[in-house]
């Protein structure tokens, strides 16, 4: 029995997210098809979370285990070869079988990117959130500042019930401005349901200057959804890398 | 009458390049029936140049003549909300009546993108040519330079007749590299049919190692086309900016 782990890329838009579901095309699904194929396996694929419809992944980190005897180095190709052209395996590498993508990991980036400009792009079409109207990197900047650490992020999440555990910490949150594009990085332990959105949602509304940068805290402290800005467009929303701890063979450490 | 420049972005992977045809959708062909919904009017769009089937732009420019008195500014508005999402009208300036998009060019830049890796990228499927072998940036730089000034390209253009002016001249080639995905920017006076694909078909012979650097001028001096290295596919290719000589009032310069 061989533990394989896989980077995956796609491009999200033509997808009802990671999830497998039985009506729907999924990434999940999608894969399953391709080492079903490859294998000839029905495998466990755990990614190392879900993403949702719309949103892409160039980083997303996935791991099954396998008795097919095909090299490791054969994986990309063979899997590459079964998968539509908006999903590819970019790396296969066998980690040891205590390796889980999903509980292994210790941290995820994701990038949200924002067109701000009065006229759309058509090469950012499905990558970018619009908004037409001038925003003030400095206010956002000021405004995420607010949410580096170990925190309760009840009020920028979806859905979250009352018994659950919604507190994170964010390690880091770059924003960068290339000419009309802006892009929002946000590195976290985790992430609830719809977060990364809210959290971009609530600094496009401090960039409009609709809410001060320092009442992000107050949003913060008052773990109530209804007082942070409105979740962001899916398309916008790209998982770049996810992080491990050292684990002995595992490709992203020594 | 009125003379209305435009600067226009699209993806060309569903087109049938630039040029309007009978039978097949085309990035000329898309604009004009957006022009003729918001103006009722035919008009003669002029393009900087044809791009070819599926050769993308963010910089494309177009100009036409109006006796409809749609305020400038709401022109890309008004053309969008006709377009499909894969060409989008980024910006409209009143020109002056002796402007032409076509003739008035000065100069072109256009962008090659090569992924050279050694699996693909869902991301970059319709934008970058893959290239799994690995490829010497310091040769296609030191090969590049023999093409820099004013030369005859005729070895590197596609279905050049002998009495044809083959004669242009070539200011700047940039060639960077962020992690595996390279960029070849080419600025021209102007280009042969194919010709850029031409020449980065041939870098990606030196970049291989197949052709030496120092041998790219003896196959501009040779002047035949079949001594120089195979196209490279159109979807790697996009129509960056165009330079204009300063024209009162055009949007490019003062």
């Amino acid at each position: 029995m061989r533990n394989i782990c896989l980077v995956i890329e796609y491009e999200g838009t033509n997808y009802y997210g990671w999830q497998i579901q039985k009506r729907y095309k999924t990434i999940q699904g999608e894969l399953l098809k391709a080492i079903k194929k490859v294998t000839g396996e029905d495998v466990i694929l755990y990614g190392s979370g879900r993403t949702d419809r719309g949103v892409h992944a160039i980083g997303q980190v996935a791991n099954f285990n396998t008795i097919s005897r095909i090299p490791v180095s054969r994986f990309p190709y063979a899997l590459n070869a079964h998968l539509p052209r908006d999903i590819t395996v970019k790396e296969a590498r066998e980690v040891p079988l205590e390796f889980n993508a999903q509980f292994c990991a210790k941290s995820k980036v994701y990038r949200y990117t924002i067109l701000n400009s009065t006229t759309p792009r058509a090469l950012f079409r499905n990558f970018a959130y619009l908004v037409r109207s001038k925003l003030s990197i400095k206010n956002i900047r000021n405004g995420a500042r607010y949410l580096i650490g170990k925190k309760d992020f009840r009020s920028f999440a979806k859905d979250a019930k009352e018994k659950i555990n919604t507190t994170r910490a964010v390690k880091r949150i770059s924003i960068k401005k290339d000419s009309e594009v802006i892009t929002i990085e946000i590195q976290g332990d985790g992430f609830l349901y719809a977060m990364v959105r809210g959290i971009v949602g609530t600094l496009l509304q401090v960039g409009l200057g609709k809410i001060k940068p320092k009442d992000v805290k107050k949003i913060l402290d008052s773990k109530n959804r209804r007082l942070a800005g409105p979740n962001v467009p899916a398309k916008g929303l790209c998982l770049i890398s996810v992080q491990y701890e050292k684990i002995k063979g595992y490709p992203h450490h020594n």
